[in-house]
């Protein structure tokens, strides 16, 4: 069974299911109140609950418009040319902070793939997948194996470094990516933990392949 | 046994096991280049291994080398007044990337408390801990527990948010105490991941507990 399926049918919303997103959106320039502030203000919120503090912001909703919000914010921002970094953490299957909140028996729930439209924007990350929960199903590993083996095949799967693989392309790919990896794993894992720092517009020279 | 008796035996490097960060030093002024440059090249490296690119810094070496040398980076950017962020990958237990290259039956390696000098600095994170392989030890989940309670009787616990624990206190001790669970955690657990944001001399107002 999906989360959409259990969500429209009003047995679990994305909060009760703990389905969300933290960010730190870092804009390299004394300006950045100003640029930081009009992407927040610039992007539509639709039907997310957004919760903006000191060090992070705070998001929950549904995966296409956590993802699409993640994509709009960072793209607004990298879109004044200056050296901007995010910090993404994607969440879900879990909805309290260092243990779950969630009752024993929880199915896993994944959702239907994310999609963006290109930005022309060149991302470039350090990503890292952990599913936390053993799951009932002894081929969770199979299942995991598979999503990787599925972010690899993707256009910007660029390669692997210690901790984290990295990619390169479009945002919203890169985006896209990350996301449909952590939806695709919990379709069979309760609990998983998606990282992300996705660099841009840096002036440092990308190393050679 | 612990870490540093395999090590100290030659049996496993913190290279072979894993043991390393990786870390995203964001610095909110158009003067970043140099100030990341003055800080990244002011603090002593001493026996770590340290690779620099676009999207972050990788760091290899004992428990205490890695995070005194995170301390001593982000410290030093820090104290130039400006806004700055750090994004904080701790791992050990798995070298790899994706999939762990360890074998089968290596066991859980702790290692001694790090311990780090008052900065002088205020430093707000969001902190997230992530046991990643079932342990052989059934009362693994007693020890994580207790680690995490160990963190939260800490003088710099200050609260929980989604998905993530809220440290607030001197720089030295928020790094110290993620880290400290971090290793705790590592005597029970093959691999174990900690990420970290952290955010100083942020203008945006500190919420009211």
């Amino acid at each position: 069974m999906t989360s959409d399926a259990l969500i429209d049918d009003m047995i679990m919303t994305p909060q009760e299911y703990g389905v969300g997103a933290r960010f730190t959106l870092a804009v390299y320039d004394t300006d950045y109140i100003r640029i930081i502030t009009d992407a927040l203000e610039h992007v539509d919120r639709g039907d997310l609950i957004v919760d903006t503090g000191d060090i992070s912001t705070f998001l929950t909703g549904s995966e296409q418009d956590i993802v699409g919000h993640l994509g709009a914010v960072i793209g607004h921002a990298a879109r004044t040319g200056t050296h901007v970094s995010a910090a993404i953490l994607l969440s879900r299957g879990c909805p309290g902070e260092l243990e779950c909140e969630l009752p024993p028996g929880v199915p896993a729930l994944g959702a239907c793939p994310v999609a963006l439209d290109p930005t022309g924007i060149r991302a470039r990350a350090h990503w890292s997948l952990y599913p936390l929960m053993a799951s009932a199903d002894e081929r969770h590993m199979d299942h995991i194996h598979a999503a990787i083996d599925r972010a690899r095949r993707s256009g910007v799967f660029s390669g692997s470094d210690h901790f984290a693989s990295r990619l390169d392309g479009d945002l919203a790919t890169v985006l896209t990516t990350a996301a449909n990896a952590w939806i695709d794993v919990g379709h069979h894992v309760q609990h998983v933990v998606s990282h992300l720092t996705i660099s841009i517009n840096s002036p440092t020279p990308i190393p050679e392949p």
